[in-house]
């Protein structure tokens, strides 16, 4: 269940990617290029990070496969799917969520403690939007985001508490990966934002 | 042969990143510092993505050694390569060829698939070049390039076709780094492009 | 004596990389984010290319939690920080030393060279620095800094140097960090720079 979607946060992850390729006029391989690096961008990370390596997007080749398969579906359908943004938006919370759970376990597995699990989670969940914007040069949005990276957190941290309380780590993913995506989801529907320390010049 | 040839390559991609640091006005030290990223930068993300650490470019000193005579050549003659471009890009497509060759090798050598050799040939020999532009805050060029990158993932595809039928390793390299320097002359003389999906704001 | 100053280091980097966060607007999780990739970025890279990993900063929680501190330190009183900015900048030297002299020992005792040796002093001092600025879509300042990077190369090279020579490594680390922190605060008083090569358009 979770690797199938894992999948498709890769799917929905590389879509996205490509669609701001797309968006920034960039040719076929560069659209192709960022799509890769949005959909197995955080992953990598956090496997090098790790020592995983290689990571697991380069040794099972079905992460680039469907990558290239997202890159393809923006490509061809990239006013359409800017209509129909509620629901990528909705394929990208389960995306965040899914990431954030098993970079979390990923983390825990390697001996990691809890805050290091949670940056893991939050790491794998954001790390592709990071080389993403950096790649067209916006200031990435995880760290403008109403509650994005910080819906990636929690459930890293759901992960950690139960990883520390004993609990099985099955029941751990799912909990991890559906507090990140309702966390999300809710600030989309309610407008939530973090507030911002008092500014200086 | 391809030892020297990837010296070479190193040595024409610092001073490439050297002479873009002088273009942005930076200090000698600043200009060191994206020599060494472009020359060396895309061998040491191939190399910590595949868990060869420390990287070759660290462990065998020539390769810091050639980006700072790549560095001192662009310091000093910086109005002269701007004159000898075209020079400068048959052997900035030659070091493609050259990196595109060694990284699909390494990654084959690591056990990788075929997107995954493609994947390291194009990441070897860009890679320095993105580290490059994200430095000095541009685009990076690969994602917009007329074949630049296209033509090391080529490369890198010729290798993995060798690889997968049972070509001896020299052949293939030698092959792969013909491919991609060859279809990269072949796109400058051309003035060939790749395709851009259709615009979306 | 050093793993207290380490400690120091990160929490100044952490701050100061929190402060730009703030500048730039973001929320309380980006100026988070901001600060850990600050404080610990530049051991990560070292820690990544070198193969050592999980990174220390990951494996020990304290670094993760001093980051966490100096972001809060910045959030809740960046108007007094910014204030005290010849504070904050002796502080930020002596993390440069500190840094610049761990990053040089971890390197040589993972069999590096010495000019691999230099870099990953270097790196280790200027690395997070290069990510905040990244992330914040500026030119790195330390490519453009008034002896900087170049103190923190400095402090590598005098590690190399003496461990070249078989001099001990605390003595040698002590006076790696005497000589970047010694040399940047003198670039700093004394508004010292290093020239830029001649300009090309």
């Amino acid at each position: 269940m979770l690797t199938v979607l894992d999948f498709v946060g890769t799917f929905v992850f590389a879509a996205s990617g490509a669609l701001r390729g797309v968006q920034h006029r960039l040719d076929l391989l560069g659209v192709a290029v960022v799509a890769v690096a949005t959909g197995v961008g955080g992953g990598l990370v956090r496997d090098v990070l790790l020592g995983a390596t290689p990571p697991a997007a380069l040794v099972d080749e079905r992460y680039l496969v469907v990558c290239l398969a997202g890159a393809a579906l923006a490509a061809a359908a990239a006013a359409t799917l800017v209509r129909l943004r509620p629901a990528v938006q909705l394929a990208d919370a389960v995306g965040l969520g899914v990431f954030a759970a098993m970079g979390a376990a990923k983390g825990a597995a390697f001996g990691l403690g809890p805050l290091g699990v949670i940056l893991m989670g939050g790491l794998t969940a954001t790390g592709g939007g990071v080389i993403r914007d950096v790649l067209v040069l916006e200031v990435p949005s995880v760290l403008r985001h109403d509650l994005y990276a910080t819906a990636a957190l929690a459930g890293g941290a759901v992960y950690a508490g139960g990883a520390a309380l004993g609990i099985a780590s099955e029941v751990g993913l799912g909990a991890a990966a559906a507090v990140a995506t309702g966390l999300r989801l809710l600030a989309m529907w309610r407008g939530l934002r973090l507030p911002r320390p008092a500014g200086v010049s």
